[in-house]
Formats: structure tokens, C-alpha cells, sequence
């Protein structure tokens, strides 16, 4: 997507250990027109996939699920750090690994909101090293829903979820692949510029 | 606002402690189409207050935030927890206690996001005791910006925070006004039904 690219290009930041920042239009401030085209991409590339649920994880995830579930016309159910959640109902639940392995969360979706009849899009602003996905992957497959599709914002093709994803044999849509980031020159390449040499 | 109390009545659950959950339409499972309809409300409500930006935090605030802020066609920035902040730039920073006072998060909104130019609404789901909004007032005026109104979907009025804000002087306008939850019945009632007695 020629258009986010440009964003990333123009307002990304490139920051040690290979972290791109996109605070400025994605995940700190939300260019909520931006998020409509994010959204109508993502509606368009799973149409027909009988998608009835967008499934992701607080926080920076719910805008973009937000953005394509309407455009779906179908509820979003965003999993919930454990800690946020005063209920004693069954859950679902995952441990996620951060970014860098240096923390864990355990993150978890009430069973009432995920069943057989479900066939779920999951959505995320990142993918990076794919943990918080497998996490997400994990739970609605146990309740027995199917995973449709994984439909990202910027995946980071220089970390290995993406890959490894795919070769699951998931149908993973990312509208921006970042191939690599220079924190010292600031400098971004995506994979859409190698298809077209 | 008629439909949102009729959902909050036939999908909120009162929990111990007046803890009323509205996790099966609002702030874990989202309705899109309701979320819509709150965000054309909250719209219309602070047309020509020449908001130029929606404040919000993660993570329940960000769905209604984006709901309003399209609407309004303005940027939203949402406050982050502190620990998820990999930033060194500067920040504005605010504890806000949980309503249970067991637990306080510190929350960030970096500087440049924020500044004298800025008429800006904040915007949340839930407001009970009022420290997460009182947080955000105080980081929007730091930066010198304007708080033109604070719009909340869901205030319960059994909670000091509605009355301590409208006394310090803000617009605040809140879709729903819960006035009792019974844990034990599970009965709920609204503001609004004693206008209409």
C-alpha cells in the first residue's frame, strides 16, 4: 500500500535495536483517516473469506480491528492483558513473549465471545517476531473457531514471524513490508520496491 | 441516549464492588455499529467547539475515541502506560490511581503531539471515580491546550468523578448515566428515567 508506505517513510523513526516508530500517524496518534484506507484495504483483501469476527489485543490493535470490522460489518473482540480483567467468567488465554523476550504477558478472551461457529480475522498494528499473533492463533483455535486470515499493518520482513506464519500455513496479509530500517541513517526499504526492479 | 441504555440493560452485568461490565458490546467485544452510532453522538454533541483533537488513553478509550475523532475528522492521540513506552523523548506524564486506589499507572503523552494550538476533546468509556480523566486534563494542560469537553460514553453517577469535574467547571456529556447498579438484582437505573417521572 503505496500510501502507507510514504507515511512510514516520512513519519516513521528508526530506533536502536531495530524498533520502527510509528507514534506519529499509527499507535500514539491516530490519523483516523489513514485508518479508514488501512481498514477498506484489509475489507477488501479478505472479502469472500466469510469472516463473522475480527479478533486482536489491547491496545495499539484495537483501532486498526475497529477500522476493518466496520467495514466488515462484523463485532471485534480485542484479548485483554490478564491483569486488566476483573472477572472470574472461563477464559481463553495465552502467554506472550515481548518483542525483545524481556517481559511476558499472559493475555486472555472470555469464552462467551469465541466459538465453533466463528471464523475469525485477527488483526495487529505490528508483526515483529509473531508471538502476540501465535498467542491469538492459540486461543481462538481453542475454542475450536477457524483462523481465516491474519491481516497486519507493517510487518518487519528482517524479524521472523512473518515467515514463519506463512509457512503454518496461514493466510497473512501485511499492508507494508518493511524489509529493512537503518537506525543510523534513518534509511526504510519495503519489499514492494524489489518487485518493481 | 436510549439505546445505549437499552444494551447496557440487556447486556451489562453488575459485579461486586458497583463494577458494572459492559464487556459483551463496549470493552471486549465491541459492537462496530453501536460504536458508530456513539461516536456520531458524541459528534454532535461538541459540533462547533472547534476541537481540532481527541485525547484519550489506552486501552477501552481508543474504539470511541476513533468513533468520534472520524467524525470530527480531527487526530486522536491516546496516553500510554508508561511501560510500554520505549521512548526517550520528552513526555507529558500523570498517576492515575485505579478506581479501586489499589494500583496507579503512570501514563505519557509525548510532547510533541501536544501543544498551545490544541482545543481538545477528552474522551473515555467508563467514568467512576474520574482520576483517569483527571490524568488527561492535567497532561493537556500542561502542554498549554484547551480542554473544550470531556465526552464519556458510560458515567455512573454513584461515583464522586462526574460531579467533582462538572464543579471544577468542564462540559461534560456522557451518553449514559447510570444512577444505581444492584449487585444483588442485577437491576440498573438511569438518569434519564427520572426526567421522564
Amino acid at each position: 500500500m503505496k500510501n502507507l508506505e510514504q507515511r512510514i517513510r516520512n513519519q516513521g523513526v528508526v530506533c536502536p535495536g531495530g524498533i520502527l516508530q510509528v507514534d506519529r500517524f499509527l499507535n500514539h496518534q491516530i490519523d483516523v483517516a489513514l485508518l479508514d484506507e488501512l481498514g477498506a484495504e484489509l475489507c477488501r483483501r479478505f472479502a469472500g473469506a466469510g469472516i463473522n469476527k475480527v479478533v486482536t489485543v489491547e491496545s495499539s490493535g484495537i483501532a486498526v480491528a475497529c477500522a476493518v470490522a466496520r467495514q466488515l460489518r462484523v463485532p471485534v473482540v480485542f484479548a485483554r492483558k490478564k491483569r486488566n480483567i476483573p472477572w472470574t467468567a472461563p477464559v481463553y488465554q495465552a502467554n506472550v513473549e515481548s518483542s525483545t523476550g524481556s517481559t511476558s504477558n499472559r493475555i486472555a478472551i472470555a469464552k462467551e465471545l469465541l466459538g465453533p461457529e466463528d471464523h475469525v480475522l485477527i488483526v495487529d498494528d505490528i508483526l515483529a517476531n509473531g508471538y502476540t499473533l501465535q498467542g491469538l492463533i492459540s486461543m481462538v483455535e481453542s475454542a475450536e473457531a477457524t483462523v481465516e486470515g491474519l491481516g497486519i499493518v507493517i510487518e518487519k520482513a528482517f524479524q521472523e514471524g512473518g515467515s514463519r506464519l506463512r509457512n503454518l500455513g496461514y493466510r497473512l496479509e501485511s499492508l507494508a513490508i518493511v524489509e529493512s530500517a537503518d537506525e543510523r541513517t534513518g534509511e526504510i526499504h519495503f519489499a514492494s520496491e524489489k518487485e518493481t526492479m
